[in-house]
């Protein structure tokens, strides 16, 4: 989340919208912070930069609306675009004293991408353009320094033959073409680093890198410093939709028509010298968020050097010594950034010849232990207000505190060993299982497993429910894979593309290992770092200090934390719920901040031990007097849990869902357990088996479950209501409050409604007069099918309140079983058919629609009813910020998202109040 | 239909709204036959007899507000009740010149029900009320007939015990206790009819129904006229909800708050000799409907006797020679009656000493076949305009019209066992068989089967489909049974309560008939009538003139059906399409008038002969190259069909809409069928196992399906539209025009239907230009899935037409299987939760509103966007009135449903530009 209200200025005059498509930065800045939209992120900030007088060097932006322009008109630009990039390109001439093209004192610029939320690493960036055949010898006369001269060409060549002309490997085996020459004249001059070949090395190596990009391409690599330029430029823009990009955009929910923009910008040389260098920095630590200057550089290099990982950088405290004058005004500058963009910025710089400019500066990504801590001590700092610090926190970062953490010293012992993208948060440590039954066999023997597949598909499910943590090279955060992680809370860590697995012949290769099945291996699902063997993990110190393990008063992290939570609890509009079923989920919500249960799911309670024989008994019963007899045992089990609930929350809503699911899920599958059943219950098999194929469904998500139920079965209602008012009146007399909200599922027809009311009230009454006490109660309706959204008007008649059950409204309103999604999902995912996975942050646009729908006409029936929402989407950030929209009076999630809903619906809050657009508020993702 | 335009008044001052509870007929009259509301149609049209100057007998009617109050304050009266009612007997008093209660020439009354719509038989009638101990002796000194006062007491006093004291049979084994003393006296007096039974035998038979009473009740047979006539009026309010008629008022969908009027009038004797008579008349054959008087009436009768059918009375006609002077009164008020209510009327009259009464009409109901003629006919008098007579005739009529028939001859020799509901229109005749098995095994042996079950479950499914008709004992015109006949197109006889099946000893009993398992009985699904023996049936005369079998012109049913169609053509504004998936298919849907296919679903053509091989050949492929070469094959076979299609269909429209069920469908459940499909295939027994596994789902209807399989196997929708544009390109060639409109299914995101689009584009691009021909076509979407109609604005940025699937829209809107609904179902409408079966006619209420959505939605982005319907709905008139209210520019239903939809297109669209409520619509049913 990042709004920076006080860069918000109104659009220059002659923006882009009304055409003009190239925006100056330098001595004269036409652009600033408030300009994202049209200058990406990175252009506005160099704008911002230039206009408030650090030392950037001078360059143009070309805007996002070129982008939109070139993908609108077949890879076409905006007539006019060539007239204001050649005057732009004049005017840096003019700043730098230097001619683009010239042989004397050459003009060289770097051209990167820049989109409104930074995309690291994800588009092109090309350096050194603007250097040919004579143009170098220039460089090298200027510099005096023929090698700097011919170590830039070579990079650049490289650099535009990948880039632009795309000569690259083709396939996965090749090597890359460009390494295989660098690395046969490196053997050949007997040196380890290409920034050691001397000139005449340099000058054969361009010469040979020529020579590959003319066999390849059947064309020369241009001479013409503005034919590079406008390459270069395509390439940029081309960039925004490869493969990375668009899976990026995903992950991260960027909207593909927001476009980058081209960044022009005059180059200045880390490696001109002992005296030059290059650097990135965050302005504070962005893994556990200290304050203070945070990051690498290197002497003598361009800042490619570092990305690349080519040579080993610096810690950037070691300046201060190295470099006192130059480490004085890099500190100079991180406080005029903090203070001026207040925010962790992430900035990279280059030191020429003892002059430091600042190359890009932007919003850091953080972890999101980092991010809480950043956001509480610069609101300290007196930064920002508690508002604004707590838009600065993704929600999802409080899941970071909470799960499970490598034990510190066993991680300082650890070696990573390959990184995927973080995909369910903890740390798991297990066997490697490459199948399912694999890990189904590692479970079984009492060890620990993180199941490694190249992708996963719902065979996988399995595997995946007894393991640890799954590892997967394919697919991204919304992959299957991550999706039913994050479901089952398990610890994920997916699209790990560097490694490669080998299922036959039961092997991992990652970072030049081999990793056998059943080796262990551990892996970090907030980080996405995968470590070799098993390294210990522990709760972290935040969830210890919660369970009572640890004393609050010496923890810092659960100083923040609490911090954090006590902030949002103030904000916030809404309730905060959980969704739990048993009085040990409910003493958990309430430790993780909830107030109150927003859906008990009575069927899970008979599972349990030996209900389900009695559950059975209830469903397969010859007579109504065996029918009869299951049900007052079962209404024993019932009640007890009931008053467990009551007492566990302490007068705080319990809203308990009434029998949901099809019976025919009750009855054993297997033939064994059937003959037993049969047995116990005094029964043919055959009768069982007849009685099980009565009850199959072809399909069972629309069949006969929820209020088709307990009209079908009035015994049922009548079973649960008393159990609820008997357990409801116990509780009670013992002195302790209790509100009963009764929820009847799966409603569509208000006459269902009314005659489940008829039920409840009557047992209700009877119960409450035989124990003689008096307790208030409400009854309402889930909102679950799209019949009973259009008709809430008529359902709200009758009904106390609403709760939105999102996941089953999605699969109707969208005609999609989330079961079965796995057939096509991944294809939907590749086509950008979903914005996202409807089933784990809402569908706005559609199933929000019919909410928005059941909203007000519920209102329009019975202004105060109670609105709420019990579906999975309650503990999904986004999801929360469309509730808050629709004024719902409650979100209810399970017991470990409470926090996240808490920080989520102030967010929300504090969105809905903003006078801005929150299209920002996703600019700070945690890594 | 029935809509009476010249009687529609304004209401009367003082009306039921404004506390009005009772209105008088007779010598003053206050109501009117345009107050059916509030009088109910007895009750209005007694009032407009009596403003007209036909002989009623005096009386008034309590209206139907008083029905609502009773049933809002726990069966209480408004107040101000009494009184109005104390005032009214005391008008009825004067007009007749006697005295309710008195010794001496006593007023008797009868006491009816009367609800808006006519449920006969269904509620409670009560005669001669008034009559005690005293008044008896008065009425036989007024009468000087001690005999005849003595009947009508001993009559009332069992209508009055079993009605309002519900003295009856306590169980379905015992006799009815007034016909066992009744039969005793007979039988000791030694007489055939209690009519013969002398003075004495009459009362010592009211003393034992008095003793019976008091016997079974603890109380007295009431001697207070008022006590009887308060007790009358609650039966009859009572006998609004009994279960008779709750379940004629589902079978009708009347609404249960309309409620019922009571009608109280004087009583005229039919029995106070024999110059009197009673009877029931036609003003036209109800069941041919020839013009002319038809009844039938009874000597020295009360009108209970012709209804009980203890009697046998005379055709109506035989009243021309007994009673000439009676008969001419009668055809007079039979044109009176005619002329003034302008549509077919059933009366009842009463001849006491001579002079004749009317005691009330209605519009007669009248079979299918009656109604078209009467329609017809009528018009041509000069007594309706043709938009009226359109109106008179229920549109399921024409249906009746086309099914097959009994042959006249054989049915004259036939045999009548039994009546039920008509459920599945047509004449079946087969061997009864109790149980599916037992259907399918007669039909394995070449026999033609009715099933005969007490109601039908899923499970009877199978026999169902081998039988040619279905004969049910329980359950109404919307039970399971008629609701899958109906889709089936089987002949159907629901709800016969007379017939009792032994299930152990394989016996069907009606009539004192013992049927046996095996033989022979035929059912009429238009009359509800059943017969013994085979029956012979035969193609109905109209069908056999489609059929090209009989000349039009020797041919007056044809005539009239003609005359009805092009009607309704004129008036019209929907077009007519059919489903149709094969040549032959689409050459029936054009001889019933259909001007083009809404929709042909091509899967329909993957299950024929060897098709279903390279289908499955297709989806188990084990390479790309075998997908390939099976697409190849049913490319060929696709092409054959679609140019089979546009040739039948001669540049009509031809909807096709691409694959749509799951691909696991295709495959064979039986492992027989999958070893030889292996082996075929040459892949492994495993394989075939493994690869329909991977396909299964948990819920297909919301799997991976419709536009979903086309975007996963892009193959395939290349593969339907190159068929469909050789095809087309084929068929013009040889000089036939064609409009291929082609569909894609189950969209819900815009993006799906872009997906397709693309290749759809594409293919029909290549082949257009491979072909060099010019054809105009249509892509368009699948509105069936809520998403869809809340995104419609978006969709129809891409679609240039949207078809509605009303049963999938309605099963994902409802969240409601069809397959599944039968284990609920049956509750459900005994609950009276659906006013009616959502798959048969559209829940405009909620579905409706999804639709309503759509079309405007859709409308609003593209507002030239040709909407239409292709789900079942479009069979059914009141679903089509609602389309039409949608301006829908088609509807799609099956061939034979053509001509129904038709009449109910052009019904709907003079309802909805007349300027008068709908709600009238549905008053005459066929019977």
């Amino acid at each position: 989340m990042s709004r920076e209200p006080s860069l918000q200025r109104p659009p220059a005059a002659g923006s882009a919208a009304s055409g003009q498509f190239v925006h100056a930065f330098g001595e004269r800045t036409d652009g600033h912070a408030g300009m994202r939209e049209t200058l990406g992120g990175k252009g506005a900030n160099l704008a911002e930069m230039a206009a408030i007088g650090l030392p950037v060097p001078p360059g143009f932006t070309i805007s996002t609306e070129v982008c939109g322009w070139y993908y609108g008109h077949d890879r076409q630009y905006p007539p006019g675009l060539a007239k204001a990039v050649g005057e732009a390109i004049a005017s840096v001439e003019g700043q730098m004293g230097r001619k683009f093209g010239a042989r004397s004192n050459p003009l060289l610029v770097a051209v990167r991408s820049g989109a409104r939320e930074s995309m690291p690493g994800m588009m092109d960036t090309i350096l050194n353009l603007g250097l040919n055949d004579a143009t170098v010898e220039g460089l090298a006369e200027v510099s005096a320094n023929p090698a700097f001269a011919w170590d830039c060409y070579r990079r650049f060549v490289q650099m535009y033959g990948e880039v632009v002309m795309e000569v690259r490997a083709r396939s996965e085996e090749e090597e890359d073409p460009f390494h295989r020459i660098l690395v046969a004249e490196k053997r050949k001059a007997g040196v380890e680093h290409g920034g050691k070949l001397n000139v005449a090395q340099l000058r054969n190596l361009t010469r040979r890198f020529k020579a590959l990009i003319r066999r390849r391409c059947g064309s020369e690599f241009p001479q013409d410093v503005n034919e590079q330029l406008w390459g270069a430029i395509g390439a940029v823009f081309g960039s925004w939709n490869n493969e990375r990009a668009v899976l990026y955009r995903q992950q991260y929910r960027i909207p593909s028509a927001w476009g980058t923009a081209v960044n022009v910008q005059a180059m200045v040389f880390g490696n001109a010298g002992d005296d030059s260098a290059t650097g990135v920095a965050f302005t504070r630590d962005p893994a556990n968020g200290e304050e203070g200057i945070y990051g690498e550089y290197l002497v003598n290099a361009q800042g490619e050097d570092i990305v690349a990982g080519l040579c080993t950088p610096s810690p950037i405290r070691e300046m201060a010594e190295a470099m006192p004058e130059s480490f004085r005004e890099l500190e100079n500058v991180r406080q005029i950034l903090e203070k001026h963009f207040r925010d962790m910025q992430d900035f990279e710089f280059t030191i020429e010849s003892g002059r430091l400019f600042i190359l890009q500066t932007r919003n850091g990504k953080r972890t999101g232990q980092a991010a809480v801590r950043i956001a509480v001590e610069m609101h300290r700092q007196g930064l920002m207000s508690r508002q604004a610090a707590l838009l600065k926190i993704p929600a999802e970062s409080v899941d970071s505190l909470l799960v499970p953490v490598f034990d510190p010293r066993a991680l300082k012992a650890a070696t990573m060993i390959g990184r995927g993208l973080p995909a369910g948060p903890g740390a798991a440590a297990g066997r490697v299982a490459f199948t399912a039954a694999t890990a189904e066999m590692h479970a079984r023997q009492g060890h620990k497993v993180i199941l490694c597949r190249v992708e996963t598909s719902p065979e996988d499910l399995k595997g995946m429910l007894v393991s640890q943590g799954i590892l997967t090279c394919r697919g991204g955060v919304s992959s299957h894979a991550a999706l039913v992680a994050r479901q089952l809370g398990k610890v994920c860590v997916c699209g790990a593309s560097e490694i490669r697995i080998d299922y036959e012949r039961k092997l991992l290769f990652t970072g030049g290992q081999a990793i056998r099945e059943g080796d262990y291996i551990s892996i970090d699902g907030g980080t996405g770092i995968i470590y070799q063997g098993l390294v210990e993990n522990t709760a972290s110190e935040v969830q210890r200090v919660l369970d009572g393990n640890l004393e609050p008063q010496g923890s810092y992290a659960f100083e923040l934390f609490d911090t954090v939570m006590s902030w949002a609890d103030e904000f916030r509009a809404m309730q905060v719920r959980a969704n739990a079923d048993t009085p040990a989920m409910a003493a958990e919500a309430v430790r993780f901040g909830a107030e109150g249960i927003g859906l008990c799911r009575t069927e899970h309670m008979f599972f349990e031990g030996d209900r389900i024989n009695f559950m059975r008994q209830m469903i397969l019963a010859a007579d109504a007097m065996q029918r009869k007899d299951a049900l007052k045992k079962l209404l024993v089990f019932q009640r007890r849990d009931f008053a467990g609930l009551f007492r566990a929350m302490q007068g705080r809503p319990v809203t308990i869902r009434l029998l949901d699911p099809p019976l025919h899920e009750f009855l054993p599958q297997d033939d064994a357990v059937r003959r037993q059943l049969a047995d116990k219950l005094e029964v043919t098999l055959d009768y069982v088996v007849e009685r099980v194929k009565s009850l199959h469904e072809q399909n069972p998500m629309l069949g006969c479950r929820g209020c088709r139920l307990g009209i079908l079965h009035p015994d049922i209602t009548e079973m649960q209501t008393r159990a609820i008012f008997e357990a409801a009146a116990h509780v009670v007399k013992q002195g302790i409050a209790c509100v009963p909200e009764i929820m009847i599922p799966l409603v569509g027809f208000r006459a269902e409604l009314a005659d489940q009311l008829r039920t409840v009230h009557r047992v209700a009454r009877e119960v409450l007069a035989r124990q003689k006490v008096e307790i208030d109660y409400l009854v309402g309706s889930m909102v679950e099918i799209p019949r009973a959204a259009v008709t809430a008007n008529e359902i709200a008649e009758e009904a106390d309140f609403f709760s939105f059950g999102t996941n089953d409204l999605t699969q109707t309103a969208l005609g999609l079983s989330r079961d079965d999604m796995g057939l096509f999902f991944e294809e939907y995912r590749k086509k950008q058919i979903f914005d996202q996975n409807p089933f784990a942050s809402l569908d706005q646009s559609g199933v929000g629609q019919l909410i928005e729908m059941a909203v007000d006409r519920g209102r329009c029936t019975k202004p105060g009813i109670k609105l709420g929402i019990c579906g999975e989407h309650a503990g999904d950030a986004a999801s929360i910020e469309f509730f808050q929209r629709q004024g719902l009076d409650y979100v209810s999630c399970s017991p470990p998202r409470v926090p996240v809903a808490r920080l989520a619906a102030a967010q929300a809050r504090l969105v809905a109040e903003s006078p801005q657009p929150a299209a920002a508020s996703t600019s700070t993702s945690s890594s």
